[in-house]
């Protein structure tokens, strides 16, 4: 606790503050904070959320969207804040660097990891930090989500990365001028967030500039000519949502409502001794009814769930619907390209394979959409499928333009490993050089950091 | 009110009972209850709900959805219970009959529209009264929707119909059974559902054999090859979805936590003097916020406002995405006949197009979906765009096999006018002799109800 005591003796009034401005220190080792043993236990408790769901086995239809792009080679759902480094490390997404200039991901992509993003800035800036590879972190990037991604050495809420502030002053929200309740809800659009990596020095940014809706982002990406790959079977100019949970929850029931993130994910607790204190073990609220739900609503938690679950079964059915399409706009416009089509002719059909994925993706890359809003999750959806339907109809015409005037093939996509195969993934070699590189590559960043830093 | 002491004198147990077998008697002329002065008063306010909104001139895509069938005549927001009477007869869906075996609409048309209904087959019988054209019956239709839908002579809640009785068993909802709160909405539910005629013998019916699902619903109609029409441009073989208010609302927030229709649309009143009431002046929950939202809800009118203002802008939006997917559809599979194809090409195309129609129609036909259940409109209207995909592209191919390898051109439907003229319809000429019918035949049937039953 010595951090805490440094802090306190340095001025807490300043570090509490919280615009990044006065952001002065980030304690990287959550241990230092391990004296708040009520919250330090349970933040230690999200290593129990560690099962691996293989989402790409559950839903082959990923790896087609995703062709040419680093999830159609891996996507598993998220578990506990205790696995990010674990993680990090073992997606095949971030390939298997053989020394620090290697790729295949930039430094940007430990940014809602570790910590240590935060102690790293404060240290050398944040120029130094987005430059160069994701491998040249390794050996600084170190401790898994913890006390110092939210909290300052005094446990005051801290936004923890430059980058986030400026993105909530794009949007209005002034930290200076927040509520505690959205202070909450800002600590976790940290991460939670749609985001994206500039193009050249590849810093993280939130497109908010136009605001935070699907068109509006949408609109933003467009007029910049922003893309996140090229798809590997259209060759359209693809968007990567990542998870704009703080931005639909915000435009939900719950966020209209001033109900914060934390309100649900992080609820009080009452031991039979001692006093309240904050869950730390952030996860799913009917984990912890009473605490959670319970201080709202007069419902059963069973009556509760089911209503949940009912909203999941319609958003999976309109996202199922929607990838249906848009699988199919991706090889049909394939079988344009084969029969001769011109950059030209497919131009409009490209743009609408690119918005109506934007959408789907939008919708569903979130947590827990089906809870936080459904509805603007199926309003989204039912944009995507017109889009698709667009994109579809100029692909036929196309198509039949061409000499082709039937029902393009799909291949065999029924399983992971197949669709994998249909759009050129080779697994056994990218699970091969992922083991190499935990073996060899990995633990020399863990030992260069406890050389470096003492132990952890 | 001699009836309500003549009831109470033969026994109100039995009719109170309410199960459609036990209906004796149903009395339409609603200034019967008169005593009732609180309700009677509030019941005659529906008349104040007079304003009459064009929405196909709000929405002229509605014209080319309906060509070929009554509604791109003409089709009006509904108003106050109190036009009941004077609606089915202005509009111009039911023609100009000139006598009573004239066409176009059959006698099952005034099942909601009037307690004489249900007085009509206590006295004949459901076979006579569902026999002939909808003109046949002007002299017996009189009274506007009243007391005697809703209530027996005792004022005790009775469902008036049999075909509501047998559709309500369908469901495994027994009066005999239901809760208060069950049955306050099975009422409502006599008319707010869906429906269609029985081919043949023209009988009203709820579709809800396999359930009260867009898909269970579907799959009805589809497994009895029934259709309402066969539409004017795409040839189409259509489904026309009424208003299934109840079985959304059911699924919805409020249907799911026992709420009845009327805990919102007809709350109860405590006025500044006598007796606590239920307001009969069925109409929008907002308009007495404390007594119906305000029970339950804690947050201000103004806010929940703008939740449902809200939800109405997502589903307009998914609304007229869906819409714009479906005009294209139809004048795409008529540029395909036009081109030359057969009914086996078309065959599949015309079936994705119906089932989107219907999709598209059940999401947005009933009043205020998008405050009784957003999600399934929206989920629904994500299914019909679905559909509405699937059939551009077949008709995309269809096109191109007879050589339209560009896209179809869509006449101008800018305005309700316009749109008129686009699919055939002389606005001018039904007019005139809807003009005709009003003055010459219906001043008949009001003549002859009053000789034959006294004055109303």
């Amino acid at each position: 606790m010595r951090i805490r005591h440094l802090a306190l003796a340095l001025g807490a009034v300043l570090l509490s503050i919280g615009a990044y401005a006065a952001v002065k220190s980030i304690t990287a080792d959550s241990s230092e904070f391990s004296d708040f043993t009520d919250q330090y236990r349970t933040w230690q408790q999200t290593a129990e959320s560690k099962e691996v769901v293989d989402v790409l086995a559950e839903d082959p239809n990923l790896v087609v969207l995703w062709a040419g792009y680093g999830f159609a080679k891996d996507y598993n759902k998220a578990r506990g804040h205790a696995y990010s480094i674990t993680d990090i490390r073992n997606t095949l997404r971030t390939g298997a660097p053989t020394g620090p200039e290697d790729g295949p991901m930039p430094m940007a992509c430990w940014s809602c990891k570790t910590p240590d993003v935060g102690r790293y800035i404060v240290e050398k800036g944040e120029k130094d930090y987005f430059t160069g590879k994701w491998a040249r972190g390794g050996p600084e990037m170190h401790h898994v989500i913890g006390c110092g991604n939210c909290h300052d050495d005094d446990l005051g809420l801290q936004i923890s990365t430059p980058f986030t502030d400026r993105a909530m002053e794009t949007i209005g929200w002034k930290w200076e001028d927040a509520t505690r309740s959205q202070k909450q809800s800002m600590i976790c659009a940290q991460c939670h967030v749609e985001y994206y990596f500039t193009p050249g020095d590849k810093f993280v940014k939130f497109p908010w500039d136009r605001g935070t809706t699907v068109d509006q982002m949408e609109a933003y990406y467009d007029a910049m000519n922003f893309k996140d790959w090229t798809h590997g079977i259209s060759k359209a100019p693809m968007l990567k949502t990542q998870h704009p949970g703080f931005e639909t929850f915000l435009r939900g029931t719950h966020g209209r409502n001033d109900v914060s993130c934390s309100d649900c994910h992080m609820p009080k607790m009452k031991p039979a001794e001692g006093r309240r204190f904050t869950n730390h073990n952030i996860g799913n609220p009917f984990d912890n009814f009473e605490a959670s739900c319970g201080r709202c609503h007069e419902q059963s938690k069973e009556d509760l769930e089911a209503v949940v679950a009912n909203y999941k079964e319609m958003v999976t059915d309109a996202k199922l619907k929607a990838e249906g399409q848009l699988v199919r706009a991706h090889f049909e416009a394939k079988a344009a390209w084969d029969a001769g089509a011109t950059e030209e002719e497919m131009k409009d059909a490209l743009t609408a394979i690119r918005h109506a994925q934007w959408r789907w993706d939008f919708a569903i890359a979130s947590h827990g959409v089906h809870m936080h809003n459904p509805t603007e999750a199926l309003q989204v959806l039912a944009s995507s499928l017109e889009r698709s339907a667009e994109a579809r109809v100029m692909l036929a015409q196309v198509l039949a333009r061409h000499g082709v005037t039937t029902a393009v093939a799909i291949p065999d996509i029924s399983t992971k490993e197949a669709a994998q195969i249909a759009v050129g993934l080779d697994a056994a070699k990218m699970k091969a050089d992922k083991a190499r590189f935990l073996e060899t590559l990995a633990p020399e960043w863990d030992a260069a950091y406890k050389a470096k830093y003492g132990s952890d």
